[in-house]
């Protein structure tokens, strides 16, 4: 890729999107920067961007194995890897299978709680608005996706969990819940964009019962339990122990 | 009544509940208690519970004549009527004609924009969660109603607003929101309960042009505009220019 072509695009909480040489790819940086509670809380963690970044390109390989379209091409560096051009849609797209977090401090649901079929909770991403949970009838009022995208959006969140619940359950790690933001793609396809990682993903260790203990995801970093670095690198490690390496982008 | 058999069942921000001589009837008193924001702002304001008390009795003999159910059965004072026992869903049901309050601080709707068909918002009654909003999802999850409720409670909210609507239009005022509470009486049957008043409703004056001055609701109060009783006998005016006395209940 020719560095005059890297022109800065979007910059958000944790990483930043160049233009690149080719109008339908931009190279997606991830940083160190670690917030949470819509920025209200802050901090740098060496290593997080890096970990990641390979985490999200394992995760975006397995995916599209199974025939789940992304926006992922492949990595550049240990912290920047290639993705299509897309138009993100503007909603945060929540898939649960245990009851945690928000849906816990909103409703008297009781964390832990199993939650089969899977949730799927639908933010409208807007920072200024704290990224309010939507219902349908608002999501048709904002017009943000026709009714046929919004059943897919459905279908790809679903697909997602199916492919990643048993993936993780395999290397000993319970998938709670995961964020997906999805693009539209110059092909007019809807696909899955932004990262999936430890940032996205809440993700318990099944080889440790103490329930601090078990958090291998920004909990650690909401919960101010330290050792963030650490767990995501327990992450990629298992992930390791089963793919081959991200493939490079020539 | 005997009074011997007159207590106090449950006491809400802006109403008393009593039990009476029968099982299935209870005593609901009109406080002159006005709270907004969760009841983080508070106040007393003299008539405000008898016209409350005039104007649901008026609402709720309406609804009946086009065949809604309510809880409603007479009214016994200026600020006391008495209703069937029912037991209350802890959902507040949100019918929006009109973009306003919440909904344009939860998402980028633009106040005053019209809204066709109704917005139903439906939101889980309880004040330490501050009766968060829920979606159908999260709803079923709770398990609070059965799949036939929930269509039941839809039509259920739209026929009120069928009926208001047109009902408020012809005295000049706009029915911009309100919010119903539901119970299912002895009988079973989903029965409009609680009140419906200007403090459970938005009402513009078509008379008026200017947006604060044509406001006739519990929006007065919560915006500190002053004339909440005068804005509420206004209502109750031309409520009773084409109504007959609410009957009394014997």
């Amino acid at each position: 890729m020719k560095p005059d072509h890297k022109k800065l695009l979007y910059e958000g909480k944790a990483k930043r999107i160049y233009s690149t040489e080719f109008d339908d790819r931009v190279l997606v940086e991830f940083k160190d920067d670690t917030t949470a509670f819509n920025a209200k809380k802050r901090q740098q963690i060496e290593d997080k961007g890096a970990l990641n970044c390979q985490i999200s390109a394992h995760i975006f390989e397995i995916l599209e194995k199974k025939g789940v379209l992304t926006h992922y091409l492949g990595v550049v560096s240990k912290n920047l890897f290639i993705a299509d051009f897309v138009k993100v849609i503007p909603l945060e797209i929540v898939v649960r299978n245990i009851a945690s977090g928000s849906l816990c401090r909103e409703t008297p649901i009781a964390p832990g709680t199993n939650l089969f079929p899977p949730l799927l909770d639908l933010y409208y991403k807007d920072d200024n608005l704290s990224d309010p949970l939507l219902t349908d009838a608002r999501l048709e009022i904002l017009g943000l996706v026709s009714k046929e995208r919004r059943l897919e959006i459905d279908t790809i969140a679903m697909n997602v969990n199916n492919v990643l619940k048993p993936f993780f359950a395999d290397l000993n790690l319970l998938l709670v819940d995961f964020k997906l933001e999805l693009g539209i793609n110059n092909a007019g396809e809807l696909v899955v964009a932004d990262e999936i990682s430890p940032d996205t993903c809440r993700l318990w260790d099944q080889l440790k019962s103490d329930p601090n203990e078990r958090i291998l995801d920004k909990d650690r970093f909401r919960k101010d339990l330290g050792g963030l670095a650490e767990a995501y690198r327990e992450i990629l490690k298992r992930v390791q122990s089963v793919c081959s390496k991200p493939r490079n982008y020539r």
